[in-house]
């Protein structure tokens, strides 16, 4: 039989993000599958699986299992990025594999709450999808979440394109290596763990950056790029001593 | 005194994508704004309407009004793109501006409630902020909201990005001008009343198309670009016939 497995949106850390499709899937699900971060990246396991634990409290009435497994061991810095991320994956999604296999029954509905939304730089929706491909049946349903993008957008009351331009999502990696493009005068950075944004040499950017969007410790700072990136280096480096990780993301908007 | 107005997204046609948060900022709204756009666009009017006024008769418990404006006139497909967008702004800022003058109360809350997300190609924030800078005491709040491009993600079950790499968000018009851009291999395109993707040569993309995103009348295609793209055209031609009027977005990708 098929086994049904929500990957759920549950926002950008506000519990109120949650959309009311997503509290009808929570409902749902027979057993929630989580993966414990250990000491891997400071405080913040606590502080998310908590904001976790608040959700389903708040908002799953139905019977549930909560299944943990720990998180497989990844270099955070590796020379090769693509092919240890790539190697990772595969070890993760066995981890997967074997979860949904013991401990959730043929025909149940499992279910994976995921950080803002499932289609912006999570990997669950893959892993799941490579575990379909190798032979479980399994139906795989993805509900959209409020993502750090749209968060940080609100956040600063912010349109992100201005009249018919694009936008482009990239990572602090891409930026650190290629610079701000020539072509786009838009760009949403996530994932940049070493501040890409302070290496940029062009005169004409302006940042919005925030952290840990949507939740009571977020933080919120703007302006000329040059004039506020020495504040924003020591926002990031006393927030994340205070609390032992940082989430952030930031918006680069070439001025006209 | 102050008012306050509440930008609210209300997701992508789905009534369930309305956010917990939303719910609740609907019901701090006095006077609900909309903007009645008559017969510009097919019956898109009658049934978005009927969307916002079922979403505010099922979540809306406390006292408010709704009051509607006729749609500022404007030409659709303008030689000189921008500069008729900007007028056309200008003219809808003014509306804006009399009716908030007119129909809140000093320290009252408005709301307008958007489609999809208020960050992404949609003008109604930036037309706020103007009637700010012009005097009117304004205190302005962005609620996100699920987007067509998140809809569309999870519709398909994809994850927008690769290991990695960005994703740009971007025009039909963009596209139809300057083609796939080279370096981003992930491009959603909105706003496509032309289907710039049938005038593409490249022969390594795949789509991932969808209409009416979230309702009962989601329509979805994907695949090898030229293999689909005529199904596409004819689900297109034959949908917006049947309904009057369609709202579609699509994710190329280029294959590796």
């Amino acid at each position: 039989m098929t086994r049904t497995v929500y990957v759920i949106g549950i926002g950008a850390g506000n519990p109120e993000h949650l959309t009311l499709q997503a509290v009808a899937a929570m409902n749902r699900v027979d057993v929630f599958f989580t993966i414990d971060k250990g000491a891997v990246n400071g405080g913040a396991t606590a502080d998310l699986a908590g904001l976790r634990a608040d959700l389903l409290a708040r908002h799953v009435t139905s019977p549930h299992r909560v299944v943990t497994a720990p998180e497989v061991p990844r270099d955070r810095d590796p020379a090769a990025y693509v092919a240890t991320a790539t190697e990772w994956q595969a070890r993760r999604a066995a981890l997967y594999a074997e979860m949904i296999e013991h401990e959730l029954a043929d025909g149940g509905t499992g279910g994976f709450l995921v950080w803002g939304d499932p289609s912006l730089y999570d990997g669950t929706l893959n892993l799941l999808h490579g575990i379909a491909e190798q032979g479980q049946k399994l139906e795989i349903v993805s509900i959209p979440g409020i993502s750090s993008v749209a968060a940080l957008a609100a956040a600063h009351g912010l349109i992100l394109n201005r009249v018919g331009t694009p936008i482009l999502i990239t990572t602090g990696r891409r930026l650190a290596d290629g610079g701000m493009p020539r072509d786009v005068d838009d760009v949403v950075v996530m994932l940049d763990g070493r501040t890409a944004f302070a290496g940029l040499a062009d005169t004409d950017l302006d940042i919005y950056w925030g952290a840990y969007l949507g939740t009571p410790d977020e933080i919120l700072v703007s302006g000329d790029l040059h004039e506020v990136e020495d504040e924003i280096q020591s926002c990031r480096t006393e927030a994340r001593a205070r609390k032992g990780w940082i989430m952030d993301t930031y918006l680069l908007r070439r001025r006209r």
